[in-house]
């Protein structure tokens, strides 16, 4: 890529009038250069079966051609025409909710040959006619592709092909644990539908599974796209996260990094709080995970214009939306979508336009954003960035605490530790990668921060070891290498593999109830001294303790210790510390990997990022995300603004509007 | 009607032992003088498939008529036999949870040819025996009923024939905009099933065509019953309103305006909070819909006795309800029921007796309200009323913001608003009617409320504008006129055709904060100036600004407008106001209209209500709905108080005891 | 039984490598001498369908009686294996939630003659292979047994047949109301599934059957056990109590006096709160209802070692538990269960050991527990205890109550009141037995407690009025005496039959808002004096006074009422009062009864309990329910404190640690 994209999504099909000029002429005058067309319409371009129109997507591109303005083609697979579910209601995901009912999208089973057939048939229809387009630069294979916890019969029957090829029937029972309220299978015949398990082991190995049938299934895509791929043009996804109304953390039914290969380009969307609410920790997240997974800059496919009514940016959020999405490495920006819908589910999701397709002072704000990305690009696509930090994520971890939760009350999830210590980094200024269990180079990074990594194979909890014996840092939470793959609880003390490194070792575990850290060893005042949900009985071995807990009856147990294990240092947090101590933790740890650099003296919401521009100069973006001027001395080598052209000194004191940003290149 | 009746619903049926002689003396004695029977009761009167059985029927009419009590006619066809549903399960509505299951009333398909042949032959059986009897002045079709969600395969075969008589497949698609999501139908037989739809244009028609079978099954209710009627009888329906513990609003399921239409007399149930929670609203507000339905006098079929633990009415309070529902135009005041029942699902539903069928408190008061029913009755029956304000109410916004929520998080519906309104003006004693979009007289009104008329057709929006031009008043609030009549929302700036008389447009809207109005412009004081839920940002085109929003961001918008257009004046409020905003919203436009009257002078716990009777003499009600006295100046022409035939003097004070009323008959 | 019995229970099939001998001298090294085995694991002992294989019910018998350890044996029969559902999938129960999912345990049909045939085939195998073997010294049949709500088909068979037997059909519709809403049965091929009824006099007598089925499936499988059972084996159940995350009140779905007749002991399962919410208070119940149901001692078959986060004892506080037991009447103590298990549902229900199967400081409070057992066994086992006081508990008051709340807001149900006397009863050290309808001994009683007794026979009202006739107390709470046994509401003034006694009546009742008691009667201070959720406003006849409601409208009303009835007393509380009222109320009627004695004067959290041992002596156990310190002047017979063998003079202070208690045998 050799410029930063602007885009937005544009649906010719939903229009209540003939707008396609007039759309485009705005489009110009706010330096839109891309637009994603086709993913969701089905049902127009193939009205019946075997039956195709395809001249919506030929006008537009013949009139975006025109303008100037490219195109990426979305498969529109992910929302099934009403004829098929008709003549083939099999195509339907059976779940535990049982059978599926026509209406949404992403109802289908990615599986079912039926609809992969007809799916098929018009990507290639769809290809055929328009990957020679001159406008077409690139596909977007289907979009926020998941499972649909499709699990009925035909799919518990590939989920027992899949366990035969793992495991024969003694070593599933060992060690799944299967003897456990009569569960144990004795013949592969006797295997019951997965729906009702109460064995999480068997239930996390099918959400696994689940989870292949996503990877197969856009490596199938992929393959069929790559016959029509013309060079220099790409294919990518519109990955997605955790939704908790916004985008929050890990997904938990794609492994992004096993589903992300097959793609020439990650794509994700990312939506998230707005107004007072905004921090841009999602955006920051969700860039480090898209980033990471193929180690390269990303797309951001979908994200957000005026959308709901408590996400209509203020006035300057919109442009330091766009340029944070920079920061952290993306080279497109496309906003989900042009125009506010006037019919059905999402017609209060609102895009650049309003529904009177008018300019309005998010599409006004929307033409300083495209012409500074345009003026910009040269300097700022193609950002690198190399980050000694890490996350390590894991799927598994993720749904075998969804198995396992914290305490009988608790709502927290998994993704609530994963932000838990990812938002205090973000607050002080770490740049960081995200890391799957997958990743064999972990050996580049100084430090590790390790959430809740609560299953885990003896093998990665041996890599985690030896990273630190050579020298590496690595943080822990609680419940890191509990059980195995299988979520089989290791049979030596806890954290079992781990407590090597960690020097410290538990077999018990309770639930705090007013418990706080004994004589508050991080000074975070009365206030802020608390812990809550889980709390480990910690006895250091090798290990020195960081923070006691303070309570009556196990006030003699540890609650944080560190321990220097051959070259390096590992961190063990056995309870959920509140963020502020969390900060602590986490500061002390970067500062004993010698990571606390001149960016940690500034902290949110004033946010830097930095990386290395195609001129090999180091960019650094400055933000403020709040409602209050803010003001900090540049502490780097000087250079120029490039929004205003103004040399800046080393040394200058720096003054930010209120959810303002200035970019300095330096000299 | 020619006298007042008071009732009861009385069930020989349910009777644990034999009462009939010892329940009609303690009618008698407290001067009821009409009961309503066998709506309920069908398995008792049908035992078995074509064996009929109505002895209770035959005694109950023998011994009422022996004691001058005379009787309505339920048609038993709301609650199903046994048999029928063992014979065939197919009378069962099926839902969107799937098919039905036997027990409670109301399940069944409405537009099953089976039940309808069975509720047809059982209301000819019944109608036979019963229509000539002296006792007999009038019917009831069904009860309460509603379209309960059917909606199985016949019922979406239906729904598609009503769909072709309206639209061809091209307009369907393009006016509800099923392109969206791949929802296009491009062939009649490809229509999917309605009930897993997330398309709200689509959701809401099949509602709409919900409530057309209800009022086609009780026009066909009737045309049997009129068969049967003989001149001086009557025949009407239960209507009921929204549901929330209690009477509170707008039937979602039922058009009552077009579902009314064939009856003789409309009839309704109310039920509202008591003790320290009683206000009256609910009696008046159900007063006023049933009224408007013919802009006749009506009847109150059902209303509590001692029903629930938190409704046993404080001393006084059964009497004040009574004689507030004459005060709305009521003809009769009928309590459901007569006994507390011994089993089953509505035993702590307590009648005028306790389970032990001796007089108590409120049987007592009962006793005294029955005396004045008939010592008054010529001069309270028949009450006319005529009023120059009126509030549009619509059933097509209400389920159009069911599909629409105000916003993720409120649970606030269409009637909250509607409630918002008609409560600040009861409190203002501002006596309306309630009409519906297609009311064809709204030129007799002076002012018009129109809560978030969200789906109205061009043709309706017009009308108001012609209103307004033509010298009439209109205050809407927030979210009307934004989508037409398949909740397409419309592409011209908003309110789209009422921008015309309001004078002020939008194409924002955002989620409030903490958000007051600018400067307190209505003198509410903080405590009450605060908006929630929604703002629109609106700014004024013709009209001037009578409130702006207090927000660093969002300040230099328009919350509440005014404007001047041909002869009239509408306002417009673009959030929710908090109830003391709307009072004075609300009392400055009746100012406006020249509405503020002598009784606007007063208000609430102070309630008055009048009209003309026979004589065509004003009678005028005044209610303490409050534990404590309340006194006020009688501002009216002297007259006669009723209850006590003492003579009031213009400008003589007056006092009422905790939830007491006089009754005065002008001079 | 011949001595305390300390154990766990023990699996050797979830093992996830050899560990028997290792845990075995673990048990030893705790004195622990029984373990419970065999009941969850049916699918390892009948891998396939008429496959067997006992080789870990051998092995565990053989090293067990080589360690001179006990085995009880658990009939497998509440978790059946995969084959027999995937062979037989009608084995599972039909539920009002439709068909049953493979998967959990007590899922089945309990009414199949599949499962019936299986299951008896599985009992007849481990039993004749097991029951010469002499470690096993008794058996436990299947486990928690429930009805799991069967509700098919063939269940609605049965129940049909049982009505049949009991009613003809004119009856069932008159006591059951069923004209109600045309649910009129006319004949018996019309019976509808009773799933859907609305009937709670219908649902109430399914509920009822249902504990039938539960009762005669016991006693079928103990008629097959004692086919086996030599002299001087006993065969018990595992009975449970209605689940709040905890054992809080009656069971629901078993009638726990009538299903444990054909047993040799009953056996119970308990478990509590525990840390800083440890007041014995369930151990103290559940306790009293298994030692009431055989009026014998009982079985502790499983109660918590380490078991959730929140559960995790004090150190003290397992052997207060432990000691708790015995002091209401157990002659058994055993752990659910040895080991943490590694996989599956009950992961983090964790045993005596953690999961790393290493000695913590559970286990070893446990070996103190055990140890002492041991030494004085001889003292301790088979506690006598002769009460004269008791609670009325009952099923049927308990179904009714779920169906008719006490009000449309309270999430109380009928435990709520049982508990709301029990507790206070225990914190005052009244020791109790439970009795139910069908006692025929309550004239052994000085006093009875009669919470709600909401639906009742005439028969047992006239023994309960003749009871206190004949000179006993009683104290009934309100609704007490309502309903009949078909849940059919008296049609006298309420309280009905007990009105005699009671001396007082009322035919209205109403929900409270602030309402207190007039004048503090029982002077517990204003933050206490309220009642809450039910008022029913009395009126003495022959009765006094106790207390007035405090409130505007209902201050006439008598809230608490005392009658002197022949030679007795009976006290009525006509509302929820808060605990503090309660205790007070209740300790007027201990005193009035002359019960009030030495023990009273002590109170939680200082616990008393008492009773005979085998020499004729007392046996006086105090135990500290509290993380402070607690002193006392002992106030009995001087003894020998058996735990320190210190002799303890009459009137000496003691003082108790923290969660400490003491047992002194008197001289």
């Amino acid at each position: 890529m050799n410029e930063l994209l602007y885009g937005v999504a544009y649906y010719d099909e939903y229009m209540p009038y003939e707008r396609l000029d007039k759309d485009i002429e705005l489009m110009k005058a706010a330096n839109i250069n891309v637009v994603r067309i086709a993913e969701s319409t089905w049902s127009t371009h193939e009205p019946q079966n075997g039956v195709f129109d395809f001249s919506s997507v030929d006008r537009v591109l013949e009139a975006m051609h025109a303008a100037g303005i490219k195109v990426i083609i979305g498969t529109p697979t992910y929302a099934v025409p009403t004829w098929m579910v008709k003549e083939h209601p099999d195509v339907l995901a059976v779940t535990s909710d049982g059978p599926g009912k026509y209406g949404a999208r992403q109802i289908m089973d990615i599986t079912n040959p039926t609809y992969l057939f007809y799916a098929e048939r018009i990507i290639r229809k769809l290809l055929e006619r328009t990957h020679k387009h001159p406008a077409v630069i690139g596909y977007q294979t289907d979009n926020e592709t998941k499972h649909y916890n499709t699990a009925g019969p035909n799919v518990q029957h590939l989920f027992i092909k899949y366990l035969k090829e793992r495991f024969n029937l003694d070593e599933l029972n060992e060690k799944f644990g299967l003897n456990y309220w009569s569960n144990r299978i004795n013949s592969w015949e006797d295997f019951p539908s997965v729906i009702g398990t109460i064995n999480g082991s068997l239930g996390a190995e099918f959400s696994k599974f689940q989870r292949h049938l996503v990877t197969k299934f856009l490596s199938w895509q992929v393959s069929i796209v790559n016959e029509y791929k013309l060079p220099g043009q790409f294919v990518t996804q519109n990955f997605d996260f955790e939704w908790r109304g916004y985008s929050y953390g890990i997904q938990p039914n794609v492994d992004h990094f096993q589903a992300s290969k097959p793609f020439d380009i990650t794509g994700v969307d990312i939506y998230h709080p707005s107004q007072d609410d905004l921090t841009g920790i999602e955006i920051s997240f969700g860039g480090d995970v898209a980033r990471s997974t193929k180690q390269s800059n990303y797309l951001v496919l979908e994200t957000e214009a005026q959308a709901f009514t408590n996400w209509t940016p203020y006035p300057g959020q919109l442009r330091l939306q766009a340029f944070s999405h920079l920061a952290s490495g993306a080279n497109m920006v496309s906003y989900w979508h042009w125009h506010s819908i006037h019919n059905s589910f999402e017609t209060y999701w609102k895009g650049l336009l309003s529904h009177d397709f008018e300019p309005n002072p998010v599409y006004n704000e929307a033409i300083t954003v495209g012409r500074d990305f345009k003026r910009l690009s040269p300097k700022l696509v193609n950002l690198k960035k190399e980050n000694q930090a890490a996350i390590l994520v894991s799927n598994e971890a993720l749904t075998s605490i969804d198995w396992f939760k914290f305490n009988l009350n608790s709502s927290k999830n998994y993704n609530d530790i994963v932000r838990l210590m990812y938002d205090e980094l973000y607050r002080m200024n770490v740049s960081c990668d995200i890391v799957s269990p997958t990743s064999d180079d972990l050996g580049k990074y100084s430090i590790l921060f390790v959430p809740a990594l609560y299953s885990a194979p003896d093998s990665l909890l041996e890599r985690l070891n030896d990273f630190v014996k050579n020298g590496g840092h690595i943080v822990y939470t609680f419940k890191s290498g509990f059980t195995d793959e299988y979520i089989k609880v290791r049979t030596t003390k806890q954290p079992a593999i781990i407590q090597e490194a960690c020097g410290v070792s538990y077999n018990m575990f309770v639930e705090p109830k007013n418990v706080s850290l004994k004589n508050d060893p991080f000074s975070v005042g009365e206030e802020h001294n608390y812990i809550d949900t889980w709390m480990e009985l910690l006895t250091p071995t090798t290990g020195s303790v960081l923070a006691y807990y303070d309570h009556p009856q196990w006030g003699k147990y540890a609650a944080i210790t560190k321990n220097h294990f051959g070259k390096g240092i590992a961190t063990y947090i056995g309870c959920i510390p509140s963020k502020e101590i969390m900060k602590e933790v986490l500061q002390a740890a970067i500062k004993e990997a010698g990571l606390w650099q001149l960016d940690q003296e500034i902290t949110f919401p004033l946010i830097t990022k930095n990386g290395v521009n195609a001129d090999g100069k180091s960019i650094r973006y400055y933000f403020n995300y709040s409602g209050d001027k803010a003001s900090f001395q540049y502490p780097h080598q000087s250079g120029q603004e490039l929004l205003t052209a103004v040399q800046i000194q080393h040394g200058e004191k720096l003054v930010l509007e209120p959810w303002d940003f200035i970019i300095i290149e330096e000299n």
